[in-house]
């Protein structure tokens, strides 16, 4: 459609999107109100010739219709951002560009890949010397055309020149742009995923909060709108806690309800949360608070069990929570969310520790913690803390160890534990509350009953044990004399 | 080493077993004690002669130390049990002897192998012929020799020939057979899975109880040995609990220390726990007790970061519970325990339900129940009440809804709230306790805040939502005029 772009003095684009569905649209658009030279292009070429024409004046665009024209508008080294479906679709759209691009060209896949995917894609695309840089995109539709926050893996060469590009677009915060080199090969789509498992954990402590303040304190939505507006102004400050005010104030014009009562209570999921408790299970890392999260989503969308519940009438708790004194439970739900908020962090870093271990990742938490600032959806204020703390001490063996954090600790958990025990006793399921509690309670365990679990694998499995008092591997003969013996 | 019993007229056998480490031995031993001419065979023959030596006497044996003669052995159709390590070992001895076995013959996995390499297995061999059966075995060694817990998968025609031989050398409970047809293909690793990742709920559930009784009521080992050896007298009676009562008066020989006392609170792992749960986020369904179970293991091992947390002194509650009455504390942590359980089966149940669903078998819920009554680590007397549960209502929508569970329900409901509430402000970590509290309460909750969730979803990522009161799926156009608008 603009085959004279190709002339022969035609200015070459600085970076391609392929895939023009809104994420892509709107990142193209974002590279070209910056002043980038970018070459757009979809499978179908409708939707390219849609964005010529409704934003074409944003900037300077390249449309191309195929492929071939597409990575020939481009100059070497091509930068090339793939934002299509993953999986599947991903793969073929690399397969048809790689065969088109020549060493030194760098690919980019912008979508949500699982990380071991783009550890296979990369490793292929790097026998054909080809740079892939599996990028993870976080902010949504508003973030990709504004500012994301952008999570790129990949060579360290191929940031050198991919990057500027990368940071012109992303958010920033206090001028520092929310885009970073994570690690290499798949570590950008992994940090994703994490930053992900801890938006699920995030989003069902915020609403656990808002249960708690509308059963046991009796507060209606809009009044719940204003205690989180409140709440948004303090350390609990972030875009979540800010959107939750919004939704909670929506009037249904329709029924004159608040919106909130009218959306049916079944949470949707796209999976990155489940990948993130699957791979952290494969690591051996506990990350309860995010797998409460995701276990909460499926049982409110257990439609059948649900209903067969009310049906039966399982019994609760005779009486229900009242509230005397509205303004200190208020403030104890707010230390019980923070602190709550806190291991749910704490628990995802241990992830990204133990997958850079895993893999060979140099990642930099603090840094991650630095562009989560702006851009996405887990934004917050308290992040400069995060960053703040593995500047101070980068082998940080938990995020709950830094000073800040103990502190809140110290100040919250009296509030934490009132809010798990009342909900406890009055029936009001708080999943991340009370799991975050026992983590935390478990974690300062100077001793747990994990014993107790040792002695019953070596009685049925002689699965042997260790002790406290010497180095060795141990075994007593349970159905013997019960003696013990040292195992080989 | 028995060549002869190779000549013209030789005894064929009616079982073979490769894999002679103890699993395999006692196996193998446990057919020939039953009458049943059973084929020996190890890829090292040392330990094929260290079973006749010592064992030749169980029965008929016939020892080989070649496949080929093994294969040779064995009366056609052949039946094959293969007892080496799950994993890449497993499919080397599938490939050997697939190579010699004819149409018609049977191949038992009979390892703790993963139900999708075994579904991959069945479905390869199928293709030659072969009925590939991929069977959980539970019982530990002295099981495997005296009567395991046998959960069979693969084709109904292959359980025709093979099933009562291997029903015959099961456990047995009033008479009945711990064995039975688990469905087709996968089905038997599947369920064994399942009730791999119970037990690890169960175990966990069990230490809780203890750590309450030592920490809260002050209990000495010795007495809460008593205890849990008075609650296998009631509707508690377990193999776990009564081995736990024994691991608990066991004293320490060399420090005259409670055993529990000198073993290291690290719990290890291998694995089938992590597979359930992961299993469970790909099938959506929520597991937390057992989610909790296997976090807790990890956390209990995270050497670096207890130590870590010990040298900080991470802050807990000011106050310890000082419990009064021990006599109605120690029923309250039984209730708490029984409640608990009961979730964790229930939640296990609806894993089998929805794997069933998934990959098309055709699991009988309260069979499961009847063949875990024996020879399994999980065996217990409340199991027939499962059976009869499944067997009043096969397509119980969960556990908690039998008449009988929701009774337990009923009755024990204030003891568990008021168990996970006091851990909860004495900072004593019961996260299987609480994590089954707060799904029970999600379950029975008439509205849950994921309503709050969806809206947050719709306000960052246009994911949409449903409402109560009409069909369709809807969109608040929440940066423009804040209107509703149908999704396409």
């Amino acid at each position: 459609m603009t085959a004279d772009h190709r002339t022969e003095n035609a200015k070459l684009a600085d970076i391609g999107v392929t895939g023009l569905a809104v994420m892509g649209s709107n990142l193209a658009r974002n590279f070209a109100s910056k002043g980038f030279v970018t070459a757009v292009h979809n499978r179908t070429s409708a939707k390219t010739r849609a964005l010529i024409e409704q934003h074409g004046g944003d900037g300077e665009f390249i449309a191309s219709e195929t492929t071939a024209d597409f990575v020939a508008s481009l100059a070497v080294p091509r930068k090339i951002i793939i934002m299509v479906k993953a999986g599947a679709p991903t793969d073929a759209v690399i397969d048809e560009l790689s065969a088109l691009l020549e060493p030194g060209d760098i690919l980019v896949d912008g979508g949500n890949s699982q990380f071991l995917d783009t550890r296979r894609r990369e490793e292929t695309a790097r026998e054909k010397g080809i740079h892939f840089v599996g990028s993870g995109i976080s902010g949504g539709e508003e973030g990709a055309l504004l500012g994301p926050s952008i999570m790129p893996g990949g060579s360290a060469q191929a940031y050198e020149s991919l990057g500027p590009i990368l940071e012109k677009i992303s958010a920033h915060v206090d001028g520092v742009p929310c885009c970073t080199h994570v690690g290499t090969d798949g570590a950008g789509h992994f940090v994703k995923m994490i930053h992900n498992g801890i938006e699920y954990a995030d989003m069902q402590l915020i609403a656990e909060a808002y249960q708690l303040l509308r059963t046991a304190a009796g507060l209606t939505p809009v009044e719940i709108a204003d205690v989180f507006a409140e709440w948004n102004t303090g350390e609990l400050e972030s875009f979540l806690v800010e959107i939750t005010a919004q939704v909670l104030r929506q009037v249904d014009a329709e029924t004159g309800s608040p919106l909130v009562d009218v959306i049916l209570d079944a949470a949707g999921q796209k999976g990155t949360g489940t990948w993130t408790v699957q791979t952290a299970l494969n690591l051996g890392v506990p990350v309860s608070g995010i797998a409460e999260a995701v276990f909460a989503r499926g049982l409110s969308s257990a439609a059948h069990q649900r209903a067969g519940a009310q049906k039966i009438g399982l019994p609760g708790p005779s009486s229900p929570w009242v509230v005397e004194d509205k303004d200190a439970f208020i403030e104890q739900v707010r230390l019980a969310l923070y602190a709550s908020k806190l291991v749910a962090y704490a628990q995802g870093f241990d992830v990204i520790a133990a997958g850079a271990k895993e893999y060979g990742w140099d990642i930099d938490n603090g840094a991650m913690a630095r562009i989560w600032r702006g851009g996405c959806i887990i934004r917050a204020v308290f992040l400069n803390r995060i960053t703040e703390a593995f500047d101070e001490d980068a082998s940080l063996l938990s995020l709950l160890f830094a000073p800040y954090f103990t502190e809140v600790m110290t100040r919250a958990q009296d509030a934490w534990r009132a809010v798990v025990a009342g909900s406890a006793l009055s029936g009001i399921a708080t999943p991340g509350f009370s799991s975050s509690l026992a983590y935390y309670d478990g974690l300062r365990a100077e001793r747990l009953p994990a014993s107790v679990i040792q002695g019953q694998r070596d009685f049925f499995g002689a699965h042997t044990y260790k002790r406290v008092d010497k180095e060795g591997t141990f075994h007593t003969l349970w159905s013997g004399d019960k003696s013990e013996v040292e195992a080989s």
